[in-house]
């Protein structure tokens, strides 16, 4: 076995062929969305009205395994895919761990992050179904970004709410999102009915991905030609994003590597889901028991703190039920810098294998994260999102655990994307004037949440 | 012969042992650098007090044809390297063109350019001298910013004067170059001799390359523990850039593919000097006949408008003097965005090679840069840096022009670097306030330049 070098690429025709749709694997499986008029199971006719066709058979489907990438996406996969599994040398020596890092590199695309991923397969298939535009939300503006670019690709319009904390703390991202032609509205805004409504009762909110879900859906909703597409959360993303992971053991195993942890960070849980699902579906097949580590910020803690109830995507309450580890749908998160992972809710895919105990969940304060986010830029020479320095952060202690008990293990973690856009939030630490934010027990009201 | 990928990968072994000194195979060498008091040709001691012993042995060199790459910089540079080639398939299909365009694709990694090769270089060897601090200019940021993962990895101190423009219109340069330990003064500062001297005369200046470099350097030769170290221009820079045009020479083949026309951006000439080099080194020795061609900006014209003389390399005259195309040390270029390519001067080798008929230069207003970027950033999703997209346009109009005489010509491009700290730039070319500045021949005063 030659050694391992510092970056594992693929050739383009490598990237899979298929979607892996561990639904079909898992035991049980994850609750269905109800109609909140009905709190029945949501008919595909009635999800249609908000996502085009072939989203919804995904979405509703628990029993395929493998659900073909159509080439048109596969061509355009590969501008930019396979993403890179790299192999963390300098971290290791840093830390003097015997442990082997391992990271999949989602980041070198103009989107900053694995986003794109789903972004393309989505806009592919609205227009196959002939819509002309699609509404969304985004927090940090990954999403937002790679919507942007996938409908340049296929020249299909766009209309984003951007979370107001972010669209402000983040000046530069609407301008890189109107370069490839989206338009751009800080959210909640007076453009929408729901927005209005927010906006009467908090006036002063910073925003939050459950506000701009609502207020996207609306807009969506209005126009027989539009439809609603999201970044994360959703089961079709889990399956879109699920390249990651079946890229990542393909990599992996080239070099006889299989990874005894893998760890994610988790917002909606589009990475983590599509991370590991390869992986866990080896644990529940039982040829493998790798550890499975869901990392959260702490001020956002739905895995960790939250509760297994269903309730609501979105703030404004228009969206389907989904039974998730949720902060209620009320929760607006404090407006820190994690901007990708505030969210109040959980994909229902990672919660079900959560609540099976399929994984673990950790959650960090922000400052811990950026102490590793820093550690890694200067070992690794790559800047990453906030975002992903939550996963860095549990990886780097995994590996010091390592360190004290001499194990040797495999971890894989996910690095989702590139800081470029958060200096202000690096200034801040920098400078020393970021805080902390931890909510209280009284903050969350959790016993508010589940009464819908 | 299978199809040419999306993207060519070399693997990490093929990163080139060696750099290519294209001197060697000149037919007229550059001019010597001059001590500017005895205007006798500088030696090796006079240069050891601002560049550390091995860089100038490497600047002097104008015989040994290839130059040993030490392993510990290659093993660094395998943490982002080898840089792919890229089949530019959707920018072809657009312009719809019989042309093939490739580019090569520098922008990877956290600096955002080509620079870091350099960066890595220099520190390199000024940490195996025992040197304790390195001093340098920054225009554009992103050479601070390669400088200072490079100062990062070999844990060296750096002081970056950044040029006063840059650092207010890309605010978070400062930051991400202060991640990585790094310190940033906006030039001219108060902090030195030479730029309280150009404050005084000039004090709402918005400064330029020129000032900056008068200022490191002149901190630089306070310490003897400190060295200066320059991101382009020198013939160090454009040696250790070789690796870029010897990646692509090899990148190409694979494919049975040689370049017709090779074009780069040309602002210090480091970038243009490395992708070039094989290439002209063919063109020398009259095996091949590629076309070459530089491109500058319309608003700092150094090939395409100045005087091919002895000039210095700053704006404060405390440099050696080169012979080269200049547009006159006193020249300050309009404070537009094209922030890497505000040099009023150019590379020794390139000037020479240009003087002797090897390459044709063009210039560009930036609007016409900005409507190319754009274009490439929708087709190719990659948003390019404004200094790289000089060189698209170029490769766009050549692609235009085969598309009329029905050539399928191979066309290569070097893609610098990434845009993600220009978004004011982008900004203000699309709200239509970005204003084109081309010189008068009276603004560029060349009469005074030559008379030192």
């Amino acid at each position: 076995m030659s050694k391992v070098p510092y970056k594992i690429y693929l050739t383009e025709d490598e990237i899979p062929e298929n979607y892996y749709n561990i639904r079909a694997d898992m035991l049980n499986k994850p609750d269905p969305l109800l109609n909140p008029a009905t709190k029945q199971a949501i008919t595909k006719e009635e999800l249609e009205a908000v996502f085009c066709s072939e989203l919804v058979d995904q979405e509703l489907d628990n029993t395929n395994r493998y659900i073909p990438i159509p080439e048109e996406i596969r061509e355009i996969y590969k501008m930019y895919r396979p993403s890179p599994v790299v192999r963390a040398y300098n971290l290791e020596k840093k830390l003097n761990t015997p442990a082997k890092i391992y990271y999949k590199f989602e980041g070198n695309n103009t989107s900053g992050s694995h986003k794109l991923n789903s972004a393309i397969a989505q806009i592919y298939y609205a227009k196959k179904q002939g819509l002309k535009k699609v509404t969304t939300e985004t927090g940090a503006g990954q999403w937002g970004t790679a919507l942007a670019i996938a409908c340049s690709l296929f020249d299909m319009d766009l209309e984003v709410f951007m979370v107001k904390s972010s669209y402000e703390q983040k000046p530069f991202r609407k301008n890189i999102i109107k370069v490839f032609g989206g338009e751009v509205i800080p959210s909640p805004s007076d453009t929408t009915e729901v927005g209005r409504k927010i906006l009467a009762e908090n006036p002063n909110t910073s925003g939050s991905l459950g506000c701009a879900i609502s207020e996207a859906v609306e807009v969506a909703s209005m126009d027989p030609n539009s439809r609603y597409v999201l970044g994360s959360v959703l089961n079709q993303v889990v399956l879109h994003q699920s390249i990651i992971g079946l890229e990542s053991k393909i990599a992996l195993e080239k070099y006889g590597e299989y990874p005894d942890i893998v760890i994610g960070c988790a917002g909606g849980g589009s990475n983590l889901g599509g991370l590991i699902a390869p992986f866990i579906s080896d644990n529940i097949k039982g040829t493998r028991d790798s550890k499975i580590i869901a990392v959260e910020p702490a001020s956002c803690p739905s895995l960790t703190r939250g509760k297994f109830v269903y309730d609501y995507c979105d703030t404004g309450k228009i969206t389907p039920l989904a039974k998730m580890y949720t902060l209620g749908s009320g929760f607006i998160p404090a407006a820190n810098h994690s901007g990708g992972l505030r969210y109040h809710g959980m994909s229902p895919i990672i919660s079900k294998l959560y609540h099976d105990g399929y994984m673990d969940a950790v959650s960090y304060a922000q400052s811990k994260v950026f102490e590793a986010a820093i550690m890694f830029a200067k070992t690794e020479t790559i800047l990453p999102a906030p975002e992903s320095a939550h996963a860095i952060r549990a990886a780097i202690d995994e590996a010091l655990k390592c360190k004290e008990t001499g194990e040797e293990k495999t971890i894989l973690f996910g690095l989702t994307g590139t800081g470029y856009f958060d200096m202000l939030a690096y200034e801040s630490y920098l400078e020393g004037t970021m805080e902390d934010y931890i909510p209280s027990d009284e903050d969350l009201k959790l016993d508010l949440v589940g009464e819908l």
